[in-house]
């Protein structure tokens, strides 16, 4: 395994935000040779798949600025310094949706774009969905949407479901039927 | 759909490097209050599921600095300037594990990150593959790893799967089965 490491020769922290920081480190590759590395440093997420007692995919609808479109995207959300992600799953849920899990089953965790960042989401089931009271970040404006399997496949050919763990969770669903 | 626009107030450019470029932006909220985003540009990236005529899933193994990790991903890369996502995806696919398709259909396009990042994988399904020579970029070391779909799934469970776009190829190639 050796062979593939680079060694960090320095680190230089360009930004550090509300969100993300931003570092350029240069390593000493495997071949001798020295590069250099542009790394998102991120707090980690949490994103979870809720299915209604009818069989619907529960879907938040927002307005992405670095993408300067609207989304239709499973809630998710940051985690807090401290939070353990199943407490942010069930905050971001209720958050967002007004739903609440009794049981949040963890499925997995993954890197979303492992070139340039380290995001980690953690990636929960909901079970035994109750309906409470939507009640977003200040910043956040959210619309709740509930899609039936079809209508999400037919989403994500449309584009209007667009990011990877979207997809994922659909594909996901999809698979457990 | 109006209510959920975040009009841009400014724009300040933090850095533009080798691959990515940051920025915070002002942004002026539906309910009129200001906010800041921070927002990562990227060139966007195409991805391919390979499967060989053992319905083996071809996997590059490699060291990925941002997770300080080594990792198994499906062929990907980022494109170049003014390059055609399928053209770039037949570079990668070759380049990193000597395969060239016949064909290299497009399945869709997704954003990997759409909290704080523009990037966009294009994922190709490579059909009809034949064996090539490997070429990897200068300062890229990657091993080619061929998996079993029961193996990937295992990879998965383990943590050396551990990408969105590849647990995502892996669930899309169960889907087709």
């Amino acid at each position: 395994m050796k062979k593939f490491e680079e060694k960090t020769v320095s680190s230089n922290k360009i930004f550090a935000g509300k969100i993300i920081k931003l570092f350029v480190d240069e390593v000493l590759l495997p071949n001798g040779q020295h590069s250099k590395r542009e790394i998102v440093k991120h707090p980690g997420a949490v994103a979870t798949i809720a299915v209604t007692k009818d069989e619907k995919l529960v879907l938040v609808k927002q307005y992405r600025k670095a993408l300067e479109k609207i989304t239709l995207e499973i809630p998710a959300g940051k985690l807090e310094a401290g939070e353990e992600p199943v407490a942010c799953a069930r905050r971001e849920l209720e958050e967002e949706t007004g739903y609440r899990a009794k049981k949040m089953k963890p499925l997995y965790s993954f890197y979303t774009s492992p070139g340039f960042a380290d995001e980690m989401i953690h990636l929960f089931w909901a079970e035994e969905l109750e309906q409470g009271r939507v009640n977003p970040d200040q910043d956040e404006f959210v619309d709740l949407v509930e899609l039936t399997m079809d209508e999400c496949f037919a989403a994500i050919e449309a584009q209007q479901i667009c990011d990877a763990k979207t997809i994922l969770a659909v594909q996901l669903w999809k698979l457990k039927e």
